[in-house]
């Protein structure tokens, strides 16, 4: 997607040592483009969120197993390349893609002997898993942007539609998934305006969500987290959009801490929620959402400090009182009856278990 | 209630001519004393939120008639009330105390012909507001403590208690409501704990409502508004108690916003949500919440700027884009079935027109 007009990717190969990255620590208020070139740069740019979404931090995951190739010993190689693997993994316990990215990293690598052929078949997948990460999320836009249109179509008005987090490109390698359909309506001409959860802590909404739709000229309006309700209440939200950190087969879905609330709320007021998602979320293993999902808790001090810009700087303060404590829970799952249905690279489902094996047989 | 050990109201008479505040806008960093001596000083102070929370704005309204009282033209003392009046209740238009406390005041003065006596009886009122508000509030401490006895009672574990904005002592002139049992309970040495809701965009919560509890030394932890249903879906809440700025004689309840949005995964976990109220915020003449209650509507500045502390002084930091939009309504509406009870000062009841009804047979 474009950044003042250029276009970018989230992560990509800049020569054969170093991957680049967009920090999201900074934006909107700095764009910086950050190097990585050992394994211990990802671990630290994915723990620490430099990057952060489940698509971006798959692909991360996807290029750090081929630096670690790069990097590895040629006596321990497999060992080293291994260890990365689970390193790499532990960064964010509740994000499946992580996962999937060293595994099949793991899985390319296994059938060459060659050290430089094994380096070769981990660029070769790190790309891959980058360009169908994009590819995937063109898709879901395609799919998704159907819903929008009937809707427009029914109604003739702008369409109204909320999301919480960042599920745009910036989570993702390039168009991401809950902005997918609305940048694929926005480019078809249909009237959009998207109601921009905050998302405290760490501000995903108001940093980039609200960035990523300003940059590609998307009429938004920042609300905070506690807003949505209010919202649906009074028929100013046609249909909700989220993204999904690992969604079970049989259609629960972790996010962004948060996303259950408003689903509650979607529920209430018969506002179709739906959760966008390539299928390199789903969990193929785990049944129920609620109590198998670890999540994830970060430091307090993402709550009780705020970064934002003060005298053209970027500053941290300090919000609550210094000894009191605080608890940083970073998702919460969202149970399938809640949910209208999931959009996927392969089309739009229902949140259930036999929806979704209809969708990917070969995963029986 | 305590601040550094001394015992303080939110609101009190410092010589006739001077009404002293606590500017709620600075702590938890600051604590500044302010002096209100005209009507446009209450009016500013109301509005931009020196002093807020449904019985203090109320009492703030009673002293400020009063202020208006003396302040006013020996040749045009009633018109020059009653628009005093009128400019009061325009500050803020969700609470309900506002209104009170002014028809209150026009009422005590009517009845005397002389302005000295007019200007007695609107100091006496005010004082008599005041008094009634903290007075209301115990009670509710005593009403409500009971309920968390028997959790504690039955449980033998810690109380969880999450709560919304901040229906403390510094909302109302002293204990609070939401917080009244709650001080009650740890007075009684009942081990209980506080989820404090952040309470974006005001942050009435991490900065505020986290103040008053270290001040008593009750423990708790700050969450982001995200947080609670995440909680609640996992057995860490024991009960929900909030205040209220607004509640119909229905029982529909308009509070800070994302009030609703707690109470919808209250319901879902069977967690008893409660509210806490003294008599002063019912409105006796409306009938649907959600339809009716005007909600007010605040600066965006409010949500695309957050205060705190960073090297030792106050800072304002932009958190969003600089040209994203962002909207700020300031409540919303929990209706009935969704509330356990209410906790008044006469005792808890349902939230329904009968079981006020019967607290209230005067009000028929």
């Amino acid at each position: 997607m474009k950044v003042n007009g250029t276009h970018y990717r989230t992560i990509w190969l800049r020569d054969k040592e170093t991957i680049q990255i967009i920090d999201q620590r900074k934006l909107p208020h700095e764009f910086i483009v950050e190097n990585l070139r050992s394994v211990d740069d990802f671990c630290i740019a994915i723990k620490d969120m430099h990057v952060r979404g489940a698509g971006l931090i798959g692909a991360a995951a996807g290029f750090g197993m081929y630096i670690a190739a790069l990097n590895a010993s040629q006596n321990s190689f497999d060992e080293d390349v291994f260890l990365a693997g689970e390193k790499l993994k532990a960064t964010r316990p509740t994000a499946v893609n992580l996962e999937f990215a060293v595994e099949r990293q793991l899985k390319a690598m296994f059938f060459f002997n060659d050290i430089e052929k094994k380096i070769d078949a981990a660029k070769k997948t790190a790309m891959e898993i980058a360009d169908e990460d994009a590819s995937f999320c063109k898709r879901i836009g395609e799919h998704g942007v159907k819903i929008i249109e009937e809707i427009y179509e029914k109604t003739g008005k702008t369409v109204n539609i909320l999301t919480h987090c960042n599920a745009g490109w910036l989570a993702f390698v390039d168009y991401g998934t809950a902005t997918a359909p609305i940048y694929a309506a926005h480019d078809k001409g249909i009237d959009v305006h998207v109601w921009v959860d905050e998302t405290r802590p760490w501000n995903q909404g108001a940093r980039l969500t609200a960035w990523e739709l300003g940059q590609e000229g998307v009429p938004h309006t920042v609300i905070p987290d506690n807003v949505g309700g209010h919202l649906m209440q009074h028929g100013m939200v046609d249909m909700v959009i989220t993204g999904t950190d690992r969604t079970t087969h049989t259609g629960d879905v972790a996010n962004k801490i948060g996303t259950y609330l408003k689903a509650l709320a979607a529920k209430d007021n018969n506002v179709p929620f739906y959760v966008a998602l390539p299928s390199s979320t789903f969990d193929w293993g785990i049944k129920d959402g609620v109590k198998e999902i670890p999540i994830e808790q970060r430091s307090a001090e993402e709550v009780k400090y705020v970064y934002g810009l003060h005298d053209d700087s970027v500053k941290k303060v300090l919000i609550t009182p210094k000894n009191s404590n605080a608890a940083n829970y970073a998702f919460d799952v969202t149970p399938r009856h809640l949910i209208t249905g999931l959009i996927t690279e392969r089309g739009v489902c229902a949140a259930s278990e036999e929806a979704i094996k209809a969708l990917y047989p070969e995963k029986e």
